[in-house]
């Protein structure tokens, strides 16, 4: 259906949901053999459309462009051949994965005589919301077909003759594989009503991932009557103790910061031991600001560091997602800590010590979804740390906490095997 | 405070939920030792507080009479001297259960020279909203300290002065291991405000745990906004396959239904494949009526078996928790599923077959919290499944499904160990 043509929006989604909730069943009990079928066959199909995909992607750019869509956002939008190459090259990656689903793990002999154990499981059937970048729906639609998803997929209005013509190569590769089409719902309609149904749809949606800005996210998570798979902020910190190696410092403090601005992993407050602040920071802080990047200090901070400009209590609850660092000199790991739990987004965070004691604290009692020692925040990451692919990151402690991969968009259910054993 | 002296619930609410966020980061670095030196001072003083603990269960059982509670709410009210046994030893078998806290696995080697892992966490603070039995003031804050969750509980009205009683021998417990009272809230209003305000409490409650009537379970799932982790309905089917052992599947069918009529985990409809209907049914009637179980089925059932009622629709979809059972001939496997499709609550499913391959397709295909082979659906218990104790059986699939214990109250982080390592 196309987007002019429906003009019911409750009854398309509920219609969609049902479809998607009936394609589920048939992809809990689809092999691996014939899930990877379909993702090679897209894959195929997605490299056999480039020129049907680019002429659709001219489409949504001009009509961006016409809009008066700013420069961030077409680049955004822009399927260029080099980002098809990626898209192609993520679906079969993903197809190399090991398949989740079906592990069975803890089976244990009781004293009533039955075995209980563990079966990993699809959830169901996963609502994605997402705003322009069209590659989602291939990467997305991918890793759900993997871990045994049903998708339902609704992008944003300028990427929307983009993601069609996305989701035709997908349908027909599922088809061609001898599974459902329905398994792969991509919305085909621009209308804002659609999201409003999607997050409120229990008995169509088990789960919703929506990826974007802040405030979509927000939104989502406010109104959502499914639960939601979600970060809202990236505000990390590097804590350096006392006892940390001073060029393990000097390195981590920097990667963390500067390898690149704008991604969620990055550090935004930078924490010193009082004891260490004098010989850490000066040769610190010049490699900053060598790097063009703007410090605000506590007042510590700015006693040591003539460049940095005084933090505001604002700086400390700040995702910069820019050149801009904030520091505060600390009298020591509880400091440190309470700073963290009173300003950290709960994403990552790392200390860099030599102490063991302080490590293995900071390890234990620091409540986020990733707690690193002296390793970089930068590598919070679901392919850093070997998930092959992530559909997001959460920093909720519900259900996937940090990178989420296949084994986050699944679901573990109790087996139990008897021999006709009865309860007494 | 008393019941009488708090006059702004919200305010109160948020201070009580402050409390409990800070005690939480003291139940995160609790060792297991202070845990469980808590727990065993808590039996302790639960076990010297027995005349206070009666003399308030007296006064909650008057006013109950009073205000003209029916037979079975006062019942389920009355802390009598064996449940107060049974409580105390609920809390010291929790003490000797395995600490899930802390635990580091997965823990490996990456190419970029960290080490990634997994750490079970505490969730944070629970809340445990529940009805009239006084028992799960103690239960529940057990199994969330050992758990290392700090606790907020709501009780009913009716049981006011118990649960006020049980909570000032948890509370001195607490301390007298050195651990925070305020790990432990027992709301000490009545006033139904307390309920909405605990489930609006993101930033003070990670997760709700409702225990009672479906009717108050439907509301808070439907209003909260924070996870819930509950069930609503025990619709479970055992399936008897054609290749079922007839005498496995009469000890099975029989126990699944009549072991206990009011248990969520209690068998409410058979499914029976058309081929052994007429081989299997009539023993299996007899011995249900025999026993007093109302028998509903449909056509072909009331056929074969002269005691049978024709079932209605509704029938299917009804958790009768009494000694009532609908049965129903199916063609096959494929039909049986599709019937627990339709119509099962997630919660516990059987087959009873000798046939390998239709075992393993029921094992993988039925989308239930717990899933089962040639055994007695009774058999879905924490304590049967090994888990020590149980807080509640989850028919969700998002975070903790089926019966849950320890682990089902804690999170996984990620851990990365490195060396100084920087992201290039």
């Amino acid at each position: 259906m196309r987007d002019d043509e429906i003009t019911d929006v409750a009854a398309y989604m509920a219609d969609l949901g049902r479809q998607a909730r009936a394609a589920s069943r048939q992809l809990t009990r689809a092999s691996t053999a014939e899930k990877n079928a379909a993702l090679l066959k897209i894959a195929e199909l997605l490299d056999a459309g480039r020129s049907q995909l680019a002429e659709a992607n001219a489409r949504d750019l001009q009509a961006g462009a016409a809009k008066g869509l700013d420069a961030a956002l077409l680049d955004r939008l822009e399927l260029t051949p080099g980002r098809i190459d990626a898209m192609i090259e993520g679906v079969l990656q993903i197809a190399a994965l090991p398949d989740p689903v079906g592990a069975i793990f803890d089976l244990n002999a009781r004293p009533s005589g039955i075995q209980v154990g563990r079966m990993r499981v699809p959830l169901g059937v996963v609502g994605i919301i997402y705003e322009s970048r069209p590659n989602v729906t291939a990467d997305a639609a991918a890793l759900c077909l993997k871990s045994g998803n049903a998708t339902m997929l609704r992008g944003g209005s300028e990427a929307y003759a983009s993601n069609q013509a996305i989701a035709s190569c997908i349908q027909r590769g599922l088809v061609e594989a001898g599974l459902p089409a329905e398994a792969v719902q991509v919305v085909a309609t621009t209308d804002r009503a659609a999201v409003g149904a999607m997050i409120a749809m229990p008995e169509s949606i088990d789960v919703i991932i929506p990826r974007g800005g802040k405030g979509l996210i927000e939104r989502i998570s406010r109104d959502a009557r499914v639960p939601v798979i979600k970060h809202l902020d990236g505000i990390c910190h590097v804590y350096i103790d006392a006892d940390a190696d001073p060029e393990k410092a000097f390195q981590v403090a920097l990667n963390a910061k500067t390898q690149r601005y704008g991604t969620c992993n990055t550090m935004e407050t930078l924490l010193v031991d009082a004891a260490v602040a004098e010989t850490i920071l000066p040769k610190l802080g010049a490699a900053y600001s060598e790097m063009g990047v703007e410090l605000r200090g506590c007042p510590r901070t700015c006693d040591i560091l003539a460049a940095a400009l005084p933090a505001t209590e604002e700086d400390w609850d700040t995702e910069y997602l820019a050149p801009i660092l904030s520091i505060r000199v600390v009298a020591g790991l509880d400091e440190a800590m309470d700073h963290i739990a009173a300003h950290s987004s709960g994403h990552t965070e790392s200390i860099v010590t030599e102490s063991y004691t302080r490590a293995r604290r900071f390890l234990r009692e620091v409540d986020s979804s990733s707690v690193m020692v002296n390793a970089s925040t930068r590598f919070a990451d679901g392919f850093e740390y070997g998930l092959g692919a992530e559909i997001g990151i959460s920093t909720d402690k519900f259900h996937a906490r940090g990178p989420v991969g296949l084994e986050g968009l699944t679901s573990v259910k109790f087996i139990v095997l008897g021999d006709g054993e009865i309860r007494t």
